[in-house]
């Protein structure tokens, strides 16, 4: 028997693939779809959210791109949407499903030179992108400001509501009768070196569970329960509402230098965000967080000043040393990883569940946990005694994280990992 | 026996003054303390407040705002609160009354002449006021932004917190046996031409209540039950919180040519207001009107930016031509008036209070319902036939409220009676 701790986009997703395929599974969340996941927009856009300097990233996102279809389908109909038996359609009434494309728009003369760069990038790998005049855009998009002065089409991007995926993924999981368990798991359960279960708060549900595998899917909470170089990247976000659509499709662009999108919704929703603060396990959501994300959705588009604010909230992103998730069989028998999946979560939930029913072993290659073990042990040579192996990849989060929240999108540092020193191990330590 | 309508700040106050008094009152409100008096900030600051053309208004402001501390030291006491028989104590903790000046700062050269102009007047009706550097108000203010060039401090300014008002009064009203209906006024009852009670929905309550007086207190709902002059005006607030307060004082000043304060509480909540706009009966939180409250605030006192958003609430103030509030007997027997009190309803409510119980006669006066008589009189010579009192009334509103809203602070475009024409009298019956 499997137990999924964590019931986000990527747990719930895993846990309904595996019962599907005949798995016996228990999920164990204290508050399902209520962390990340129900801050996330949705954006499926491995073309336009990932740099061009972030290749392993673009293969995993527009390979779980071309999953999602079916995946939706698929959930859709397990979780009972099904208007007029189309699968397409319950899929895009059920999970808010939509391919009409995302439109990066650009200002100044630098974000122009960079999205003729990245068109370029783009074609080179085979994926559709088309450069657009200032006007081009207006026409596709009448709300963008006059002062867009460019822009990128990548046609195929999509984007989901993930309140909804999750709604969902709960729903066939119900139906499927996968055992759904509201506690918070303390630690995982080991008999030797293996893991052999999770322990359970707080008193009243079982103390423990004993299982064959435990998948740890707990986003941002991933270090507290195993050795993953995973920490919390904040994310404010804001759901604006409003009669009419202001956009027919997800619009982004770089405004003072830091990204924002708008993602709009068939019932009048639009979600602008978000920020990226290194913060540590802090929710709040601030005066200037939302300053910033009021500040840059009315630059690329003034109309959004009119719209009512229906909801505005804080997630805690799981992010990585090199921003690409942490999927697999880990050093430690019997636990497995599916974390760290950044801002990706929702885009990467179906390749996720895919890659642990071994059905993408090339992509499962790209986000193996044992890329950090190699790290840490040729740098330290401890890490098979001391098992620093976290600590080695928390001191690359460390220096990594602050360049990367600070970077303009597009030009993300390169991936470093640094050796640990005993300020870092210190560190990681503490937490 | 005297029927209130309306359970706002004003409305209480009044029915708890009239009580004292011996008279016999009712309050009927849906939802009491839930309008404007939600949303206020709850400034006393007749001096830094008004500006220097509104006379009347200034000295309605000076003399309510010398009843405060009487006022509320009883209030504090009725409705329980005396922390060790200390009035003053109870009232700064029961009611959050403080009383430590406001700070009005200026950034450029237009600002600071404006200051100068507004502090001599002041100190020709002999009110206390200070002009202070950019240095001397950092000194008081460590938060101000550098870029602030000086100042004016009103030190006799106070503040309450409206809430904990609003809740003392209607504590201070169950203590005496005040009945509080919650309904809605449908309409006034009428014999002849005189006012003789209320008619109440939804079924289920008293269908009707008969009075001797009723008392006009509904705020920007006051023209739905009669013919006064009222418009609402939109505001927008937003309460932010920290672990320790940010300023000592009420903070306000111009920034791009709208005005904004900052308003602290002991517990440390900082109240941001607010918008003004005539949007009608339009309580919608708008993503402009955030914008440009947090863009503001910052600008006054960058370390807003910190703060965890706590809540944020629109509420509709009562808006007269004049910006002076309707208080008193009207022309229909058996109606009295206490409303129009637009951004000044707490710190009015107990002069307003004091003036229908007959204290204030000079000041009295300078609030009479028969202002607006006069002018629609004058004007059309109609009045009295047709009932088109409010009609002149809203003709002058439309033209009036546009440019005040738009003008800066302190130049508010001079009170101007327009003559009522077909299209002002169809605009007010289609309400």
């Amino acid at each position: 028997m499997d137990v999924i701790v964590g019931g986000g986009v990527v747990g719930l997703s895993v846990a309904w693939r595996l019962s599907r395929a005949g798995q016996d599974v228990t999920v164990v969340d204290p508050a399902p779809a209520a962390g990340a996941s129900h801050a996330a927009a949705g954006m499926l856009a491995p073309v336009s959210e990932v740099s061009y300097t972030e290749q392993p990233l673009l293969r995993l996102g527009a390979a779980s791109l071309r999953g999602w279809p079916s995946f939706a389908a698929e959930l859709a109909a397990e979780a009972g949407f099904e208007p007029a038996g189309d699968p397409a359609e319950a899929a895009r009434i059920g999970l808010g499903l939509r391919a009409d494309g995302t439109l990066d728009v650009a200002f100044g003369a630098d974000d122009l030179a960079a999205l003729d760069e990245l068109a370029a990038y783009m074609e080179k790998l085979g994926l559709p992108v088309e450069r657009l005049t200032g006007r081009e855009c207006r026409r596709l998009e009448p709300m963008l400001a006059p002062s867009v002065r460019g822009g990128l089409l990548a046609p195929g991007d999509a984007w989901v509501d993930p309140r909804r995926v999750t709604a969902a993924l709960l729903a066939a999981l119900e139906r499927r009768g996968v055992p759904l368990v509201r506690a918070r798991v303390s630690e995982l359960l080991r008999d030797g070196d293996t893991v052999a279960g999770v322990r359970l708060e707080p008193p009243g549900v079982p103390p423990e569970i004993r299982a064959d595998r435990v998948v740890l899917a707990a986003g941002a909470w991933s270090a507290e329960l195993a050795d993953v170089p995973v920490r919390p990247v904040k994310g404010q976000i804001m759901r604006l509402r409003s009669t009419e659509p202001l956009l027919g499709r997800c619009v982004r662009g770089t405004v003072h230098g830091t990204p924002v999108y708008l993602v709009p919704r068939g019932d009048g929703e639009l979600v602008v965000g978000a920020t990226q603060e290194e913060l540590g396990f802090d929710t709040r959501v601030t005066a200037g967080g939302l300053y910033e994300l009021l500040r840059d959705a009315r630059e690329l588009v003034p109309g959004v000043t009119e719209l009512e604010v229906a909801d505005i909230v804080a997630g805690l992103r799981p992010g990585t040393p090199d921003n690409v998730p942490i999927i697999g069989p880990s050093a430690v028998p019997g636990l497995v990883l599916a974390t760290g999946h950044h801002r990706g979560g929702v885009l990467l939930a179906p390749l996720t569940a895919a890659i642990l029913l071994g059905e993408e072993p090339e992509l499962a290659a790209l986000c193996s946990p044992a890329r950090f073990d190699d790290a840490s042990t040729t740098d330290t040579g401890t890490a098979g005694t001391t098992g620093t192996t976290g600590a080695g990849a928390g001191a690359t989060e460390e220096t990594e994280s602050t360049d990367a929240a600070r970077a303009p999108r597009g030009r993300p540092p390169a991936p470093r990992p640094a050796p640990p020193d005993r300020a870092a191990t210190a560190h990681t330590e503490e937490r």
